[in-house]
Parts: C-alpha cells; sequence; structure tokens
C-alpha cells in the first residue's frame, strides 16, 4: 500500500479504543443516550471541565456544527458570524444554509478571524431588513491547521459577550489545538458557550462530544438533536468510546503522538512551507514534476494549483509512527535530489 | 443486571462483526465512502439483487428516512403518502417536515396501509392548493411488528407507478421481514424505488444500507447526503461492517435467531397477545399489578395504558438466547401463579 | 356576463375603501409600514380592543397564517394542534411545513375542533422522539362557515393556558363570524395571543390585519415578516386601506350586507342544504343534471361529488345585493320546476 | 411636509393606474391568477417580448426573488451566484437562506459583477463537500443605480449557458433601466431565463412582474407560488394593474420622467457626486453640519458615515416634478452658501 498522509481520518481507530466494543459488546443498554454511559461521560467531563455541563456525541463534524448553531439560532433571521474559509461555509455543502441560517462573513487576517474586526462586522446589521448576528463560530484548529493564542480567545470571548454574541468553538481538531498550545480543556470550556471536542480526526471511528456550557443553551437539545438528524439509537457506543478517550487524557495522548509526528515531518520540509502553523497540517509548495513523482509513492491531498507548482498538504495522524516518517523521506529523498530546481525554492 | 426486552437496539452488536474492526483498524482507506470497501459493498449488493444499483451507509434510521425522501421529493410542495402509525409521522420528532416537506395520511386496516384507500388518497390532491403527491412510504416489518406479504407489495408497486409515485421502503426491520416472510431481497429491489437494509437492530453498532434502484433517484446523491448530515468522514467503517453482514447471508441468520426467539417467547404468551404479528415484536396485555411485578425483573415497554391493565412490547434481539427466553418465564412464572386474575384473562 | 357565487373575494372590493387609495395616490410616506398610517391604524385597534397590541398589514391569508405561526413556533421541533379541515392543513400546499414545521391533527366533531380532544391529543406527546405541541389554531368562521360560541372560545382558551398553548385564530371572515355570533372583536382579542382581521374575504384589494396580543410574541417580528416574504415596501397602503375598514365599524357594515344576501339565499335553500352554517358559505345537495343546468347560468364552487349528485357551494360577498338574490332565483325556478326529483329530495 | 427624495416607493401609485381600480371594483372575476385579465397579461407581455412566456404578479421584491430562485434552484445543495452588494444578499433578511439555499460570493468591479471573474467564482465549487452553483442573479439596475450595458449582459448570457447556469434578472428598477440604456424588454427577454418588471418602485401600489421565459422552469410554478407565501385571492387585482402599466409603454413614460428629474437633480449637484449612475440614485458627499441642515427640510437616507462627513442618496420617482426639484434647490441654496467648506470640496 501506498503511504498515506491525505488526512487524519484515514483509519478506523486506536485499537485501545475500539476494543471496548469488543468489550461491552453485550451488554444491555438504554436506547437514545439515556444510559449509565453516557451519564459517566458527562460527569467525566463535569470533572475536567470543572463545570456543570450536558454533552452529547454525535456522529460527525459537519452534523454537529449544523445542531449546535440550531440550537443557538432560533429564528431564521438569526445568523451566525464567521471568516471566509471556515468549515461551516466552505465545505459542509450549504448543510446550515438549508436549516435556513446565513452566515456571515468577517474578515480574515493570516489565516484567521481578525479580532479587531468583529465588532465591525457586528455593527453592519443595522435593522430588520438584514440578518440578525447571534453567534460567533471558529474552528481551533483551523482549516489551516492554526491555533488561537489564549490571549486570543479571551478577547473574542469578551467581544462576545459585549454584543450578545454566543461563542461556538468548532473542535474538530481541538485535542491537537490542546497539545500545540498553552491552554487546557479547561481553558476552553470557560471562554465560549458550546463547543466539541473532536475523535473522528483523533483515533475513533465516528463521533464528535457536543458540550453545552451556557445554561441557557440547554432546554430541549434532544427534540432538536432527533429533529436534526443527529440522534443514534446505540447512543451507548459513543458513550463507551468517548469515556475510554478521555480517561486519564488518553485523547492527548494520542494528539500529541500526532504532533511529535507533525513537527518531524514539518522540520525537514522546513523550505517548501507555506501556510506554516502549529499542528499536523502541512502546507508545501513543490514543482509539478515534483508533485506528481511523490504521487507515486504517497497520497496526500493538492490544496491549490499554482501554474508550474503546486500546494501540497500532507497530514500526520494520532498513529503515524517513525517508521511512517522514515518511508515518506527514504522515498522523498529520490525526487528531492532528482530536481535540482526545487532544491532551491 | 435485569432481564431486557426492551427493544432490538440494546447491545452494541455482534461479536463477528465488530471483529472487523480490530482487523481492519490500522488500513489506511479514502474518506467519504470513496474506499474500496464501500465499491465492493455495491458490487454484493448488486449481486445478491440483480441489478445495478447504488448504495450508501447512514447511520440511522431517521436520518436515511429524511435523506432517501429528500432524494426523491425535490420542490417543498412536493408530499409523501404513508400511514397514520409510520415512522416518519409519529417518531421521528417532525424531521422530514423540518426539510419542508408535508406528510399525506392514507387509511390503514390492521395496522398497514390499506392498499385499496391509495388510490382515493392520491385524488383528493387536485389542484396547486394542496400539496403534490409524489411518493408512498412504509416500513416492513413496520412499527407493529406487521410484515407485507409478496402479492401486497406488488400490488402496492403497481399502484405507484400507474400514479407515478416513487415507492419507498424504510427496512430497518426488513432482515426479519424477510426470514418471517417468503419473499427475498432480490423481490424487494425488483419492486421499488429504493429501500434499506437496517443494520441497527439487527446486530450492527450503527448503520442502515441505503439501496437505490431507479436510476432517476441516483443524480447527485453525495451532495445531498452531505448537505442533510448524513455523510461519515470514515464511510469506510460503515463499509467493512455492511459487508460483512451481508455475505454468505450474515444478516439473515442474525434475524433467524432473532424470529426463532420471539416464537419461542410468543407461543407461551399466547393468551396475552393483543396486537398479533409475525416478527419479533411480542404485544400483550396484563393487569398492572402484574406489569408491576414484571418489571422488578424486566426492562420493557409500556406501549399503552388501558385503565387497569397496560399492553408490554416485549423485543427479541438478533443474539436473545435460549438462556433469555428460560430466564424470562422462571420469572414470568412467579406473578403469573400469584395473580388469579391474570390467569383467567 | 354569469351570476357569480363562486366565493367572497371575486371583486377588487368596496368603492369606498378603493377611493382612499386615489385621496392619498400622492402623499409621501416612509416605506416599510414605519408610516403614521400604521402608527395611527394600531392606536385605532388599540382602542378597539382596549389592549396594547401590535398590528401588521400581510398580503392575505397562508402568509398571514404562516408567519404568525413561525413567530409563536421558534425550534423547527415544535408543531401546532388544529383539526383535520383547518386551512393550513389542506389548502395552502405545505406552506407551514416549508418552514419546517408539524401540524398535528386532533379530532373533529360536527365539523368544529373537538374541544374535548385537545388535551388528550396533547398528552399523546411525551417525549422527545416525537414533536412539541406549542400552539392551537383555528379559523372562525371556519373552511365550512361555522363559528364558534362564546363559550367555547372561553374553553378552548382556558385549555391553551393550562397546557401552555399559544391560542393563534385565523380570522380571515372573523368579520362575519363578529356579526353572525353574539361577541365582539374586544373578547376575541381578549381570548387569544395572536389573532387576525381578514380585509381579502370582505371588501378589501387585498390584505389581513394581524394582532399581536401577547407581549411574548411581538419581539422584533419585523426581522420576521421581512425573512418570511411578508414585509411590504409600501406598507402604508395597507394602513391607509384598514384605518377605513375599522373605522366605526366599517367592516361590520360590510360583512352584516354579506350576512343579510346569505340568510336570503340560504332561506329559500332551505330544503336542500347539507352543512348547515350561520355564516356567508351555503352548502346545498343538488342532482347532477341541476348542476349543470345552474351552472349555465351561475358560478359556484363544486364541494363534493356523490355519485348521482353534487355538493355544490354558493358564497354571498360584503356586496351581495337584493337583485343578485333575485337574479339567482329567477334562474333558479327555471331549473326547480323542470326538475321533479330535485323538489322531493 | 418636507421634501421627500428618500426613496422611490414613497407614494401610493399613479393615478391613472389606481383608478383602474375604481373601474373594475364591481367585476367578478376569478381568483388565484385564473383570471381573464391575467390571461391577456400574459398576451400582451408576450406581443412586447416575442416570446411564449409565463407570467405572474408577485407583491414584492424580495418575495420574487425568492419565488424565482425557488424554482430554479431545486435541491437545497444548489446555489445561486452573485455579488457582495446584490439585494438578495444584504437586504432581505436572509428570506432565500431561510428557503434552504447559500448565497455564492463573486467579486464586484465598479459596483457591478465582474464578469471576467464569474468563471474563476464557478469553477472554485468542484465536489460534493461545498455547494452546486446552478443559477447567476444580477439586479438592473442595481442597489447602486448601476445599469449594465447590453453588452456585457450578452457575456454574462453566453458565460451562463457555457457553465449551465440560469440567468436571473431581479427588475425592481428595470423600467429606468431600460430608459436610461440602450436596449429593450426584448433584449432583456432574449439573453435571460427569468426576470421580472418591477411595479412597486414604478407608481404601482404593490407588484412585480414574474416573467419566465425558458421552458424548463415553466413546471408547476403556482404550487410553488402558493407554498412559498406569494398566491394572491386576487390575483386580477395585480392583472389589472400591470395590464394598464405596459399598455403602450406606459411604464416607460412614467421611468422616463423620473429619469428627467434625476438628471436634473444630478447635474445640478455634480461637485458633490460619490458613486455615479445613470439612473434614479444620486449618492452625494456632504459635510455633517450640512447634512443636517438639509435634513431639516428634505427627507432622505443616509448611505454612509464617513467621520465628519456622510454619504446621502437622494431618490426620484416616477412623480418628482419641477417643482419637487425647484423646492430642492431652494432649500439647497441656504446651506450651500452658508457652509464655504463645502463648496469647495
Amino acid at each position: 500500500m501506498k503511504l498515506n498522509f491525505k488526512n487524519d481520518y484515514n483509519t478506523i481507530g486506536d485499537i485501545k479504543l475500539l476494543n471496548k466494543l469488543i468489550e461491552y459488546s453485550n451488554e444491555k443498554n438504554i436506547g437514545y443516550g439515556e444510559d449509565y454511559h453516557s451519564k459517566e461521560l458527562n460527569e467525566l467531563v463535569n470533572r475536567m471541565v470543572g463545570l456543570d455541563t450536558d454533552t452529547y456525541v454525535i456522529s460527525g463534524g459537519t452534523i454537529t456544527n449544523v445542531i449546535a448553531l440550531n440550537q443557538i439560532l432560533k429564528y431564521q433571521y438569526e445568523a451566525v458570524i464567521t471568516g471566509e474559509n471556515s468549515h461551516i461555509n466552505v465545505h459542509e455543502t450549504g448543510a446550515l444554509e438549508a436549516t435556513g441560517h446565513k452566515i456571515i462573513l468577517t474578515p480574515l487576517k493570516n489565516g484567521k478571524i481578525d479580532i479587531d474586526e468583529i465588532k465591525n462586522t457586528y455593527n453592519k446589521y443595522v435593522d430588520n431588513h438584514m440578518v440578525m448576528p447571534k453567534a460567533l463560530y471558529l474552528s481551533n484548529a483551523n482549516e489551516l491547521g492554526l491555533t488561537y493564542t489564549l490571549d486570543e480567545l479571551k478577547r473574542i470571548s469578551k467581544i462576545c459577550k459585549e454584543l450578545n454574541l454566543y461563542f461556538f468553538i468548532d473542535g474538530a481538531r481541538l485535542p491537537i489545538a490542546l497539545v500545540a498550545s498553552d491552554y487546557s480543556l479547561k481553558d476552553i470550556a470557560s471562554l465560549c458557550d458550546m463547543f466539541y471536542i473532536g475523535g473522528t480526526k483523533n483515533g475513533l471511528p465516528y463521533g464528535e462530544l457536543l458540550i453545552i456550557i451556557n445554561d441557557e443553551l440547554k432546554a430541549n437539545f434532544k427534540y432538536l438533536l432527533k429533529n436534526k438528524l443527529g440522534m443514534l439509537a446505540k447512543g451507548f457506543v459513543g458513550a463507551i468510546l468517548f469515556k475510554e478517550y478521555l480517561k486519564d487524557d488518553y485523547y492527548l495522548k494520542l494528539a500529541k503522538n500526532n504532533l511529535v509526528a507533525a513537527n518531524k515531518l514539518r522540520d525537514k520540509l522546513k523550505k517548501y512551507l507555506i501556510y506554516p502553523n502549529n499542528t499536523n497540517q502541512i502546507f508545501i509548495k513543490l514543482k509539478n514534476e515534483v508533485v506528481d513523482k511523490l504521487n507515486e509513492y504517497v497520497e496526500f491531498e493538492i490544496w491549490e494549483n499554482l501554474g508550474d507548482s503546486k500546494v501540497v498538504r500532507l497530514v500526520t495522524s494520532y498513529n503515524t509512527n517513525n517508521a511512517d516518517i522514515e518511508d515518506f523521506f527514504n522515498v522523498a529523498k529520490k525526487w528531492d535530489y532528482s530536481t535540482n530546481e526545487q532544491k532551491s525554492t
């Protein structure tokens, strides 16, 4: 099989986690998340963040974003502010709009939401001929692998409070953001109204754990979950997986392994880097010939076409190991030496 | 732990199927159902039904119903005909209406859609002040555990063709319907435009396999799947599970085990039966005192309150075994003997 | 031209009202209902009902129903209870469902909502797998021309309060209901949370006047009005019309003229009456041959086919006069004498 | 009363048109646009554009845009391309998104859609994780009063055909665009798939005339019209008004009167002009003090705040006459002479 650095959701999942499914395969449980595992998971999260939260396991990122934002946005004239490159705006096939809500774009700065512009954006919405901004969405780490600093998150949180915007964090890649940064899950929980801890992109076969912090946003969530297609009959499966995933910060261990691999790859590719970041997405610019050769041995994503060169995205995962990295450079060596132009880029 | 006859989705799943997740845990695959397992699954289904189909694994019943019907119903004035007791009408928290479509009710007869009334219902929709019927939905086995006969399905299929209605079968419990009836998967596929084979209620941790027969309904399905929140990043997980589930009709073996258990239970409860059917849902009428005592030992659903008695629903599963049945009657014996009134019901 | 008893919206409107458009044709006003006429209209309504209301002129019945119910129902799992024959269920082409909300049906009794059944209907909605009832809708007069008595409205109002259901009255034909009953506009306003006074069916070229009573339902209505397509740029036109329409109870004079005409017609058609009521819709059962002959001279609606006879609906209007009634019976005389069977029906 | 240059929908309408309502006030007609006036209107339009069209009068601009685009866009993953400043994107309170569809933004050039960028925008939508572009929307004249040239419209039309995009023109201000440009209604009809002729902003009390050119977009329109809240019971009212409005190009006469007034105003305000255009919206930049003084005598829109100055929008109408213009400059003279800074701007 080809080497695969295409994304961080290309294998079923971590064996220790999967074995829990075997262990509990025949245990009888109540359906729809009313089981004791779901309750224990909620208690575990509450201890971890030091708050009284509501928690729900939902199958994937897009559906979690849409349901969470629908819990926040009631009337269809209520809208969410986000950056142009955000997942809900670009890569969800209009799923949020399909539930009736508009997305308001606010300017970016170096790939992240420009904090200084949030208030300006908000202030443009002045009357009932325009939608009403009610929430701010960002992902952390975001689509370009960038993380917000603690200071940035605090500033955003403060602005949201001031403007009466609910602050929602898409945490599909929150685990690696936490290990790549200087803040904790507790910090995240203290700064926003709702967020989730991604599982799919960090070693689980499926699942994101939505955590509702703000009491105003808790009522009747399961009605919405069912109405918006996210309720799973065997809710206990996700709860069993997430309990093990969070226990003793195992999810951070998986993310750390990923980050170590990413950093090894990044270090050696330093001279080709474009869109630098501190997590597990490595964007490099390569001549077209090199891309073609590399592609014979390695699966990856073409991010952008730039005429005679391309931006290639390499992504490491919770289970990327030293051998994978070595294999990559054993292959890479070939084209690196054979392509003089590339070396001098 | 209490005996549990509450439903057929109260355990994670069949161990042989779950072990596939362990076996393939580290295999690298393309995301979003573009992997080779999804392709092989499709080929397997095509061989099984002798047709060129499109196949998609979706996480659960409600979301499959909604997405399937949204592929069929385009404009929001297009509606689906079904019976009052159908799952989409009663137990999906308005999920179909939330995508903009009305449900038209047609009369029932003995718990199933009254075939003689379909055309009458259709004919009431005469002009543009009313919705336009475009599909017929039924579940088989249905919510009361009833199955349609082959002859009935053929008659419905013919009426649908005549009226230009697409015929969609909710197969959340299709496996047990197949083993309880005299027709095959091939028959089902030959009579409708779209249907699914349930996994969640027959030994899989999650997943329904949607099968599109009619070529008119195939275009751009993945756009809809993502837009309507059903696309899973790790699509290959469901494909791996369903390949094993369908291989050598393993899914029918699981359903058969279930049916054998159900029949044992049913036979011994004959005198209490109400809403009789031929699958794995057993509705019995018991005095309130008996219900309370039984409930100390057994988990089940209260289906209906009838004053001094109740309708209790007992459901067997793919993994219900002889010991479970014996345990049940060991318990049941107690209340049966101690409650004279009950014995004479 | 043929005599026309097809409906009560078959002429542009009352000349006194239309002349107001000429009178004010060149007066400059602020758009979108922010003008002084809209304000004066609101003050007039407040005086009439003795309450502090919000008022909005919306173009027609269906759009008013949908917007009003969308102001009441926030989350898409919230639903409205009504009878099977109600306008929102039958004759709005699924417009309410197209905004995401399910309609719950409650049993009828003699063509009106069976008040004794409302609580039973409500009580069926027990958990998050079903929609959540939040409103009750009825029209008064309803589609069969029936009116609710004051006592009935009081009982419904009380039940709604008890069950936390918002009570919304479709008043497309409220003017004639008021003149045909023993209660006033003030009574209506005191018993419900929101209602409207129909204009289209009582002499206005277009327009229904939505009146919001309950303070909880007032916030941000104009956002919804625009979002749900009901905001008119020249809002002052409707306000000018409605001011004149309501002034000195002119709308009741129009309705009274209508009722007088209806009663004349009804009295003479007594022996053919079917679905009797006290307003301006007269349902008569006639042999098919008679229907055909009558149709040569008179426009009307065929309500139902009953084999060799038909139910015909005759509707009188604000401007139906004695000559119209006489002309009708001059024509009717012909077929009445020529059809012996009919006479003995 | 203050002078009023706030917008082009501040009076009820042209007296000749309104008198038609008086003339026909008592004529009996069939409802819902099935009347003979609606038919004659359609025939008139067909003669005017030399094509076989379908025509519908809808109450206002926003609702016409939303219904037209919903006729074009079927599945909710289908999206419309337009510029950032377009009415559907900015000033419709998210009404299009509320029907489930995303708006794709394409770059502007000098306030109009940059034709050279349309294909680039289209080409970014490459797979089923993104919405599918199916239509292009522009308004002509647009929100800044700018018109597209015939050559520009031809180029856009050609690109749309090439990319399989339906081309829809918002004609809320099409009448003045026609008199300000070198092309005819026939040209417009020959280049797009659907468009409308605005009435509200050119002398009618309400109403836009939607014209469907492309046969593929004609089926079942009335179902959608009702489902999306646009069907008027008294459809004949709009038809009567529009027949008179279009007869002998009366609508162009009204627009011409407007343009003459606009040009007079514009000529004398030349030195303050900002965002120049050729129709009836005049954007001028004035010192704050001047704006305040002017506002004592004249109603207008503040378009933008620029610190110590403001952009003021003056709009002329079908009924703006020489006296209005003279009155304006009699007032304007005062501040012009008293504010030296302003004179030298």
